[in-house]
């Protein structure tokens, strides 16, 4: 602890995400909010080029008279995943997925619209995976899409054990800058660096 | 003219679209209703898969008792282009425009954020273009990304001629699967097809 002149107490930022106060909701917010910032700090650096979809609204009346404030709209489904983009001039296509539960990850998690879309990615030659926050150890892994999307069309299984979504994927590095690395995952799996 | 039992008469759809009747921003929903048709066209073909991202709107407020309605939001601005995607293992990224001037096409109709992102698309080695429709003469033309942001960063004039443009770019054929044809162009031009 660092003592500043005017017995100001500084403390340093603790990094790693408040888990236990925050609902699902906000978690997956959360994980949302850094793979933005990780994308901020990639485009800035002219490291790639990846960004969010925006959630797809379905406006009905727009008030004009207010600044064009939208005054009736729905969520409409998304046809896609969330996240896709371009690094070392390849096609990047991911989902997000936070997951509390502390042995395994439901498969209903990942709906059929993302399974589609990702199978489509990966036929096209794109690189495609997942990234899950596994909520309860506050750890973040990389998972390629075919291989998780292979174990789930076996049908055999409702859910994937933590260990073994660990063993198909890559544990992610956090820091500041960017907050999630995920990208060197990427490197690790898809570019052998 | 085909005259059916009952005395329906079949009439031929004309493709072309109507010019006259619609607005200026009908006429750019229009030809974003005719590019989402030809890249579903491409999707369930598999020849490409490339989406429209959705406008950015703020929620504000939403309505949980009335089926999660939203009751307050706005229009954020857009920080990329409209479109992007993968082809051919390329990241593909463009916007559309339609220009209803009759010489000349006003450089002021690309905005900042879109220069910005189509130059950042071209650095990460992706394929950056403009789909551009002139709305009196009817005809669509596929423009390089780097020729035209090339053009205006030359910042001697405001506005293109239509003649420049056309040579700047290639005309998009029209059918009706896909409605345009636009990554035939793609193909001349990035390919070498």
């Amino acid at each position: 602890m660092i003592k500043y002149p005017g017995g100001k107490i500084f403390q340093p930022k603790n990094n790693k995400r408040r888990i236990n106060s925050s609902s699902a909701a906000n978690r997956g917010m959360e994980l949302e909010k850094i793979i933005n910032e990780s994308n901020v700090f990639y485009n800035e650096n002219d490291i790639a080029l990846i960004t969010k979809r925006p959630t797809p609204i379905n406006v009905i009346k727009v008030d004009y008279s207010s600044n064009a404030r939208i005054v009736d709209a729905y969520f409409e489904k998304q046809s896609t995943t969330d996240y896709n983009g371009i690094y070392r001039g390849r096609y990047i296509d991911f989902e997000a997925k936070s997951c509390r539960n502390r042995t395994s990850f439901p498969l209903s998690n990942i709906f059929t619209h993302q399974i589609n879309h990702l199978q489509k990615v990966i036929k096209q030659g794109g690189i495609a995976f997942f990234i899950i926050w596994l909520v309860l150890i506050d750890e973040t892994y990389l998972v390629p899409a075919d291989r998780l999307l292979e174990f789930q069309s076996n049908k055999t299984r409702k859910s994937i054990t933590i260990n073994e979504l660990k063993k198909m994927g890559i544990l992610i590095d956090e820091g500041l800058n960017p907050r999630l690395d995920y990208l060197k995952a990427v490197d690790r799996l898809f570019f052998n660096r």
